[in-house]
């Protein structure tokens, strides 16, 4: 038999992954378990969306151009504007979710060998995206403590080599939920500037900011133009997953046409999700207010009753929506494992995701979960009962 | 401005893609541009994918398994016993198009600096999906005078190095529509044995195959089952290639683990896509039938009609909807661009594929175009008259 690549044997396995048999066992054995482990909302689509899935009025399913449906990207640009991005269609390019737009920008900037400094806690995948461009991820660690703020300047200065070809941040974050203020936007700025750097900016929850502070997109910043590639996605904001429509927003032409090649090489994007994506920005404020006051609401329901519980904290996340919260116990993914395999409060138990797999860092995030607020409240208020009840009894319990 | 990648700037442009803008300025002049360039079929995607998507009735759009909706799987496998084709479901992976199928093959197969031999002229976008993987096409040319078929094994042997990992074949094959006897793919499968090579199978036109000869697919063959990787693909049979969806299977188990990575962290496949294929699944014998029919008609009123024209030669091709044909002219890069831009016959004109883009040995094909036979046979009858008229006063015209 011949060898398989080594990119798939070093691309690692996501602890949330490695327990889903157990959640799966739990489930046969009678249990209840709730999903606070993906970030999967559970809101509703957009009445907008299924619309234009249901009327359909085509009698060929045909390729859509490689960088996606014209009538899409205007409206995209127009909904950027509202963003004070300010983008032409030309600068948008359409792709099979954000996690195409990932690779794709990864494989149109970076060569093998090449580094990028993530913050971490970070999206799991941006590491395999990493591998798969031949790209080294050289992580930074924010901290619980401070409520996961940017790392000092100094600390990303420290990683700076050769082969430093850029950072990525996602703002709002995943895992965190963190949102990086004007000044750490400007800190970040600086540094792209003064080495030249790409600036990857993963911004798909930018709806979902909760305090007074503005939302400072990667575009805002000025003089870094070149340097930003804006990663973005209709998944989270509409409910709308599995449709897998994202988008580049590039205004480097030489960055713009290597992803071009890309994109046709793969022919097109999904030619349905684009008609459904599009009508999506159709939608009513409405939706999008009700969505917001929806997270709001579970934000500070979740947040406040996770710091209830003895030897639990979570700082307060100002986006997205995730939290990661510190436990009293030696390790969380055997915590995790063990409320799945081992324990039940009146039938019922909880999926969290391990925060480990969020940090490259050894060691890091131990004792740590990210928990996404995906579900309504009722099942929040359920889950946090079974977290106090389970730190009660659990074995690994440190204080 | 930090630098872009190098395999951006390597990856090919596609001599197809050149000439678009000739056809749209072509267009623009008020000409009727037939379109006998692309793989794109005219003919109806099945009733059932429609009633598919306008009978959605969630409320979620939500994420699909990585591995593709299990009852479409399910589906798939008796699908490919059909083709005696022996598959578990566990040994098929649904991907978002045979684009992604490719890349995934070569991503969890292929390290940087790995070799594949390739026969030419070959689908263009194998050398992309080949260097976003970082590896190598190795060329070997089979020629129009022997109508396209397997180049010798010597051929092959004299291409093997330490490097060389897998042979890529395309069966039917794009852009020549030659059909592998069996006696070929036992060829293939000895050099396969022989070397403990991977075998790349693209077997997406398996359904068009026009002679009494069986078609053989890379799983027909005994003792090779975990050296080959199918690829598949719904686009072409079921003629929906917007809904972006293809599969991969096999049956070599730490290759499938690989790619399930690769599936993870791209999260999902298209799940409205996927609706679509399944029921495509479902639809009746006689749509095949017909489409079948339809092709075959096709392929003889095109073929005969080429080779009719003084100068003009296609083999009979025994699969798909494509031949390759060399034409009386010095260049047909420019012989192509020339009837876009320069030429018109009553107000009409015809926009090929010059053969060129499928071949990566310099020189070659200089004098081949493909043709999809993707238009009725009204319209093909008049890019024939097309042809015929503009070869008689085109000025590189050298018999």
């Amino acid at each position: 038999m011949p060898s398989v690549s080594k990119r798939g044997e070093i691309m690692p396995e996501s602890p949330i992954r490695k327990l889903v048999p157990f959640a799966n066992q739990a489930k046969e054995q009678g249990k209840t378990v709730y999903h606070l482990n993906i970030g999967q909302p559970d809101l509703p689509t957009p009445d907008e969306a299924l619309a234009a899935i249901r009327n359909i009025d085509r009698k060929i399913l045909e390729y859509s151009p490689s960088e996606g449906n014209r009538s899409f990207r205007e409206k995209l640009a127009k909904y950027y504007h509202k963003f004070k991005i300010d983008v032409d269609v030309e600068d948008i390019i359409v792709t099979t979710g954000g996690s195409e737009a990932i690779t794709f920008a990864m494989l149109a900037c970076l060569d093998p060998g090449d580094e990028i400094i993530v913050p971490e806690p970070a999206y799991a995948n941006y590491t395999a995206f990493a591998i798969i461009a031949g790209a080294v991820v050289k992580s930074i660690p924010s901290r619980i403590e401070d409520g996961f703020a940017l790392p000092p300047v100094e600390e990303f200065e420290k990683l700076i080599t050769e082969k430093t070809k850029g950072i990525l941040i996602c703002n709002p974050n995943n895992p965190t939920g963190y949102l990086y203020t004007r000044s750490e936007m400007k800190k970040i700025r600086d540094l792209v500037k003064k080495y030249d750097l790409y600036l990857f900016s993963d911004e798909v929850y930018r709806e979902f900011c909760y305090s007074g502070a503005p939302y400072i997109s990667a575009f805002h910043l000025k003089g870094i133009e070149n340097n930003v590639v804006l990663v973005d996605s209709v998944s989270k904001r509409y409910s709308e997953c599995g449709i897998r429509i994202g988008a580049l927003v590039i205004k480097n032409k030489q960055v713009r046409e290597n992803v071009l090649k890309l994109c046709q090489a793969r022919l097109s994007p999904p030619l349905i999700g684009q008609l459904a994506a599009e009508a999506s920005l159709d939608t009513s404020q409405d939706y999008l207010l009700n969505v917001y006051d929806e997270y709001l609401e579970r934000r500070k329901f979740l947040v406040d009753g996770l710091n209830r519980i003895e030897g639990v904290y979570s700082p307060i996340p100002m986006g997205a929506f995730y939290t990661v919260a510190k436990l009293p116990v030696d390790n969380a993914d055997d915590f995790c494992k063990w409320l799945l395999s081992d324990f039940d409060y009146e039938g019922q138990t909880i999926f969290m995701a391990p925060a480990s797999g969020f940090y490259t860092t050894p060691g890091l995030g131990k004792n740590e979960v990210r928990i996404a607020y995906v579900l309504k409240k009722e099942h929040l208020a359920i889950s946090l009962k079974i977290l106090e009840k389970a730190l009660e009894v659990y074995p690994g319990r440190t204080v």
